[in-house]
């Protein structure tokens, strides 16, 4: 059985795979129409995502299945004190598939411990988002043919934006690419995937000016500055009109820049914008739905099958994961941690560095 | 394509013909079972309404479609700042048609500038609640026989009430109405709705006597005093219990006349009443969902036509909507107003004179 | 018509019935994939309750049928003061079944006498519930056999748990059952069940320690100390650990004894125990599925029937439960009391004794 956690859970074949079916299915959507027919998939949202739930959704109508699920933790067990694994183990007897929306890293590493139904998350904390990258990824792959030699900018909130580290991360195995990231002091990449991008000799560099850079980039994703992170109001408010995009901005973009947004946006990219050919955040949405379809039906594919994701590293018992954000803090789980080849160990759950 | 966002979207000859597809229904429902098989219907509820909600999900199900959706803006991404306008733009990616209650008024206005699937109101704060107008007219056509010539009475809040402000300007629309307006004399009709059944030359009349008055109705039509409404506690409790129907008051009805109301009902109608043949509360439940079949039905046939409804006002720029609880107060939006042939000018969303 | 709205409204019979369906559902499901085709089932949860709304919701659609509904009272017309009567009333407009969970003790009594569809009660406060019943009865039929002569202890909260109630009048119809109470002093079980208990001649005893009985038993039946139950966080935190099943407890059980529990679970169970292969609390779950749409199933095929439950006793007006958790002291209903061949006196909605 397969789940997706991570967008790294995948190999480069079976991501040209999701893609190529997706392609298919916009060209022939009647083929697919039935082939989930008598099959659930549960949207567990522990926190608010309409859209992502919705695209879920709309993935499995449009396949013959059908949904059940909650769409706030309130109106759930949870508040009853129900650990996840046991709200896995329960669900499992009453859906095919799961997908999960959790306020903490690595929820979804816990689901699949208990789960015997795939897993997969639709967005864990500030941790991982696969599905936004799968979005991502069809969307260039529609726009630009390919993924080799492109000249990426992301702009906003890259320490907590998860959609970044996901994405960044898939782009991180093709060939050329160039990373460009734009933000303000306080919201720059964290040092894990400043880390990773070096050890895996990508050029990047890191600044706070979005017009100095915007004309060398074949993508530029814009990221929302997320009130929820913030504990402190007031930074919230002196950050969050920083890094607007707007027309005079886009005059200086190539033209055939993209420009991505994982959405809702607040005002980071004002209104004008959507009407530049350019602009491809509301195709993400549509993208999204149906590479969903084709991840949602190829789990249920390769339930039965055997082809396991052959990973790099060894899982390790010992210790426990500092990140108090971390699902390890709240649900009771065995403390276990990743040791890479290199010797470097991090949280099993949301990858902390140990 | 087309819309429904107030009920005079409709010719006519329009609502005659969904009036007949809904009795079509009612007498072969097999026939439509599978009309909306692999259609999606996406309801968009910014503020609760298990009725209407429950109504528009069973009708799109008894058509063979799909549902999917929000209940609350709370379990949406509207606690994140979401616009109506990027919302239903996302939304029109993942459904074939969308129903929208919304507690701004005129919200559905700016949905339906930036959907690219048909967008039904289904009520928006004060101003217009079509769809059970819809099922109001389809009660009196199948009790009554037709709208012309009837005595219509409403009862209760006339000053908040959406469905009767809806319905008055359906029937504002037929030959030989009588209106008469029930109501305290803080809750009584508002300016704009007084003018227009003036303009049009119908006979009204406005009394806070539900017993001198009762003799003379064919159509008595009560509404409930709505706490919501209500800043001040106090008021609204001196006011509710004010307007009630009860056997007693019944008992000088005609014996053809009926009782209409929108529900939910508080206690403005003694539960003795609701075993009195001319009590049509909850079949007008039924009828609403019939109506709702009809109306999903239609606009989606309609939606690649090109039959738009002639409007005998031209949209104006400039100015600003007074109205606080306008959509155009809090979403950035062009304002747009109707100039009337007499020159009055209001506002396009909300309706409000300027 | 029937409903089912407390376990002793099917009898021995019909409850055999209901198993067979439901082994037959587990032997041949495809049998049983379209049976509800076209059928809506409306689910009506005044309190979360995730596993038994999906468990529904997965057992109607795994008949071919359509599920509605809310989950919150807060997001449905509840808020704006509807009355149960009303709502089912409408309901029965837009569902063929109903399946409410209310926290007022008899609200589906109340349901029951307003709604045109059948009903099933899916926990009513700390009253009943009787579908988690049928799904102990189907685990207990596949893992014993049959039900007589067993020896079943009950562990935790006896006092407000009412699967505990509901099962416990349940395994009441069956011949040699021995009762074995274990519960705090605080929580022992309620007075009209012991009565009930030994009116019918049952073996049974009281203890508080489950080390002490724990070889006895045929069946385990753990449950949660439910929070939301205390007034008192002191006293919950105090008696939340008493009554704990772990490896060392369950060595001293017999190899065939299993065990039991509703869920959720908070720490009642610890987690090691759920390896054991005498542990049925998730496949409680599965089963609780399966029996769901052999109920379903069967009250829309018995709805047009005329098998009703004879009972033996008498139905009367007069006076005023005194439990302030029942319906009947929110909602406007007729004050109803069973008069039973004895003489007593207990409520219609809730059983409270007079």
């Amino acid at each position: 059985m397969r789940n997706l956690l991570d967008i790294t859970d995948l190999t480069p074949q079976e991501i040209n795979s999701l893609l190529s079916i997706a392609m298919d299915i916009i060209k022939s959507p009647e083929k697919y129409n039935t082939v989930c027919k008598g099959k659930k998939l549960a949207t567990l949202f522990y926190e608010p995502s309409t859209r992502t739930r919705l695209s879920f959704s709309a993935a499995m109508m449009e396949l013959g299945g059908n949904v059940l699920g909650f769409s706030d933790a309130n109106a759930s067990s949870v508040s009853k004190g129900e650990t996840v694994a046991d709200t896995v183990r329960v669900i499992s007897c009453l859906a095919d598939i799961i997908a999960m929306r959790h306020n903490k890293d690595g929820a979804p590493w816990v689901a699949s411990q208990f789960a015997s139904v795939p897993v997969i998350n639709a967005g864990d904390g500030s941790h991982c988002h696969p599905t936004q990258t799968l979005a991502d990824l069809l969307t260039v792959k529609r726009r630009k043919g390919g993924f080799d030699n492109l000249t990426v900018g992301f702009c906003g909130d890259l320490k907590y934006g998860r959609t970044v580290h996901s994405f960044t991360r898939a782009l991180g195995r093709y060939k050329g690419i160039k990373f460009v990231f734009i933000s303000p002091e306080e919201l720059k990449i964290p040092n894990y995937l400043r880390q990773d991008i070096e050890n895996k000799g990508f050029s990047y560099l890191e600044t706070d000016s979005l017009d100095k850079h915007i004309a060398s980039l074949d993508i530029l994703y814009m990221t929302r500055i997320q009130k929820e992170r913030f504990d402190d109001e007031e930074q919230y408010n002196r950050l969050k009109d920083s890094f607007i995009l707007d027309v005079k901005k886009m005059n200086n973009g190539k033209s055939d820049m993209i420009v991505l947004h994982p959405l809702p946006r607040v005002n980071e990219i004002v209104q004008e914008v959507d009407f530049d050919p350019r602009a491809c955040y509301f195709e993400q949405v549509l993208n999204g739905k149906y590479i969903r379809m084709a991840l949602i039906y190829s789990l249920l594919q390769w339930r039965d099958g055997s082809n396991l994701q052959p990973v790099d590293y060894e899982v390790v018992e010992g210790g426990t994961c500092n990140n108090s954000k971390c699902i390890s803090s709240t649900e009771q789980v065995k403390p276990l941690f990743k040791l890479m080849p290199s010797g470097k160990k991090s949280c099993f759950y949301c990858d902390e560095l140990v």
